[in-house]
């Protein structure tokens, strides 16, 4: 496969005559061959009708032939090879084995995805079967199922250009759902983009699926994705990426008649709140875990553990001196763009700047364009408390530690932070009677609560929630990762005396399918 | 238990000095004592303060004593006895037979959540154990939960005084999933509010739940109910109403911070499609079939049939006579309150004058004030697609019969139409083929797909789908009615390597709540 810098509309390639972009090698700042041809309102609208064209045949695929979907599509990205890693190594400034790992994980996400779909529990099935002898009136045959939302606008993240673009979490569980899927592609890695995206086009035809399944847009500026959200055949999003991006497009979704979700995944500071006896207990190997978490692919994870809270006293300095100590060990790396790399640096020197900050430890020097050092800060809660700007995300290996009095002001501290992704404890058996004043307040602004650790490393599992209350995400009562993101993008239909030549093979009565289902209330597994 | 006209704030009666309102005899139109103070910004702030300080403590009640206080409330509400059925036929105009049902119905919703909260599925308990030996990485243990929302604001609704009310579908759900809730009551039946809140009342404080679990503000205007959709406390919003008030209520939510999810119930007109075979074997009984239903309660239903689109021809008119005859026999009914009396009429007024429709038939005339006198219409199908307006609501006994040139034509009316609770096809085997054309479309645009019946008439079960895309709720995902409407007001919470005695019940390894759980993604039922 070569990258030609086409759109994927459908089956198509097209040359996009809306200007054109080139992505930018990170590491040395140089553009890249070829041009990008930007999607015109012609594009976009060829893409959503085609997707609207395909959607009553693509949500109605087998559960058999969608997961082979899937499957083919974890196929052609690993056929792709190594043009696939060298490309996305060099569009995103991030090391070889990262890459690798990342496309592993985008392969077996939707693999599990197939997996999801095959088992079928997805499709929400119950029956309540009619009771024609019910007194005082019969009880109608009611019989449930879920269905896909419709197509889906994906929107690439500039730090996941694999496991969280093309074909990353939202597009495996949006195509798993039965919803077909348009993806603006991130400007920030184009090639790797038209690479995936032309392994999945691969893989509808191979497949027999509609055309429409599957497209891919590029655009440079705003318009391509606003005019996604704005479309009346797109019946729900999925983006990663800032909390103003995000909440443009969550007003732009409300702005609608009909109103559609929006699963934003924005902007988090994962407090990392530090208990005194695992302070005393451990506090250098806390600090070294924390800053390895913290530099972790240069900081540009949205789980990336942000502050820190902890009592002031001795223990806290041991922990400081240790963290200070590894974060000046850690050499400075190259970030995504240039653009998050020069966004970085400024937020880092308001940081410094701050009258109520102050400045622990610099990672090592740049030694290339665009790499960020590391930063660790310190401030009191009294500062914290009062200036809201404190809380706000830096995006990179940047943390801010804060000295707290004692624990009901850290307490008050975590009731005054916004919602977020995740929030880790560290906490020995002595902490167990004070981190459980600790959890309500945590479990009510968090996604994920972590014990002894931090929140990076997002395991792609049954049990995950990547989500949180606003602005951690748009809407909290989902996850982007893990097989629960599956159902962002379903809806329950009932089906009332349905003759079973026209009900779907879900919920017929000889459940062809084999799927659990839950008849009468109570779950029933096929067997 | 008497009527005082007070406001319950927690545990308190409050006289609410926010101006006041009186309930109107719906029969005769005359007021009705006493009156009813309307909250002030106070009084929200109040309610709103104890229902915020409940909330930990509520959601994490036993599922034992939650679902023992929803048992309680039923019992409560029962006790009210005649004096409760008496206040609301006088207030709603409803018959005393309705009334007296739906008690049931109501007492029936909250045990049936009782079971829902000791059955303790709906806590989604989700386990992925630690893979501690796995390679390259270990797996982290992971486990999963579904916590509630938060504090819920619940608008009563004028057509169910009791099941869509102060102890209605919206708040029995809520209370299940562990959310306070602080009910705006509404104007047309302020009397049995309170009593109904008494009743709620009472039975906190006998289950010894948090006093901030459950209150109740009476109010006028809008002030109260948008206060309410504002405040940072509330974390989701269940309405039933007009579409005009729902969608003012989802932009002032839209507006707020953080997003919150408005659940409103708000215009549908049910489209019944009826199939040339049924058509010609049966159009007289389908005829009285469909009378009955669009008579009953005054039309006053969210799920009335307001549409019926039809092949033109013999059979059609034959229908329509049927059809005719069967409503100039019906009796004018009262209705709720003035307000919609006057609008019914004035919007069948609207479409006796149209110059597209044809008024096919009148129901019997008004013998008192306050009566609505059925209403039939036709018109075709290019009028109907071509002036929106006669896709809209006429809340009460009004229908309108679209003359289609054929099936085709039938679809594209369909494919026109807005989003829907329900949609009826009335069917013979002979139509089979011809509706499983229709199924897609009718999928698409609503929650609940009836066969050889009418959507009146709306089962509590598990099965139950009460929502739809929009205009008919605000959010399709969802449903008001039936067990399932407990998922509106949860998030999932994973947590990451929590050791066991800090692990929530519903997740510790020997299930001591013995719920059943997704363990390793497979259904694992309790013993």
């Amino acid at each position: 496969m070569q990258i030609c810098g086409n759109l994927l509309i459908g089956q198509r390639a097209v040359r996009g005559t809306n200007s054109s972009i080139k992505a930018v090698n990170a590491a040395t700042g140089m553009p890249m061959e070829p041009a990008f041809g930007g999607a015109t309102q012609a594009d976009l609208n060829a893409a959503c009708a085609l997707a609207w064209d395909a959607f009553d045949t693509y949500r109605e695929s087998s559960l058999a032939a969608r997961a082979a979907f899937l499957e083919a599509i974890a196929v052609n990205i690993l056929e792709l090879g190594d043009d696939l890693i060298e490309r996305c190594v060099s569009e995103s400034g991030l090391p070889r084995a990262r890459i690798e790992g990342e496309r592993g994980r985008t392969v077996g996400q939707l693999r599990m995805f197939a997996d999801v779909v095959r088992n079928g529990d997805f499709v929400g099935a119950r029956i309540d079967p009619g009771l024609p002898e019910r007194k005082p009136m019969p009880r109608v045959d009611l019989r449930l199922r879920n269905i896909a939302l419709g197509p889906v606008a994906v929107f690439g993240a500039s730090n996941f250009p694999l496991a969280f673009s093309v074909a990353g979490g939202d597009t495996a569980s949006a195509l798993a759902a039965g919803c077909p899927v348009v993806v603006k592609a991130h400007s920030a890695h184009p090639g790797t983009s038209e690479l995936v995206g032309l392994a999945v086009q691969k893989a509808v035809k191979e497949c027999g699926m509609p055309e429409g399944t599957f497209s891919l847009l590029f655009g440079s500026g705003r318009e391509i994705g606003q005019g996604l959200v704005k479309d009346h055949r797109i019946k729900a999003v999925g983006f990663t990426g800032s909390r103003g991006a995000g909440t443009e497009l969550m007003s732009i979704a409300s702005a609608r008649k009909e109103f559609i979700p929006v699963y934003a995944e924005m902007s988090s500071i994962n407090p990392v709140l530090l208990f005194p006896a695992a302070l005393a207990n451990r506090a250098e190997a806390i600090a070294k875990a924390f800053v390895q978490s913290l530099v972790l692919g240069a900081g540009q994870f949205c789980t990336n553990p942000g502050l820190i809270l902890a009592v002031d006293g001795p223990d806290l300095d041991r922990f400081i001196a240790a963290a200070s100590a590894a974060l000046e060990q850690a050499p400075a790396s190259t970030m995504l763009t240039p653009g998050i790399h020069k966004a970085y640096e400024a937020a880092v020197a308001r940081a410094t700047d701050h009258a109520e900050i102050r400045t622990l430890a610099r990672g090592g020097p740049a030694a290339s364009p665009n790499q960020g050092r590391a930063a660790l800060f310190s401030t009191t809660a009294e500062a914290f408390r009062t200036h809201a700007e404190l809380q706000e995300e830096i995006f990179g290996a940047s943390a801010l530690i804060v000295r707290c009095a004692d624990l009901s002001t850290m307490l008050d501290l975590v009731e005054s932070l916004e919602g977020q992704l995740t929030s880790a404890v560290h906490i020995d058996e002595a902490d167990f009677a004070e981190v459980r004043r600790f959890l309500p307040a945590l479990e009510r602004r968090t996604g994920r609560i972590v014990v002894n650790g931090f929140g990076t490393g997002v395991e792609v599992a049954h049990a995950m929630v990547h989500g949180g209350p606003y602005p951690s995400t748009a809407d909290g009562r989902s996850t982007s990762v893990g097989s629960l993101a599956i159902n962002r993008f379903l809806r329950p239909v009932s089906y009332q005396d349905m003759p079973e030549a026209l009900l779907p093979a879900s919920l017929q009565s000889d459940n062809p399918l084999g799927v659990n289902r839950l008849v009468d209330g109570k779950p029933t597994l096929a067997q």
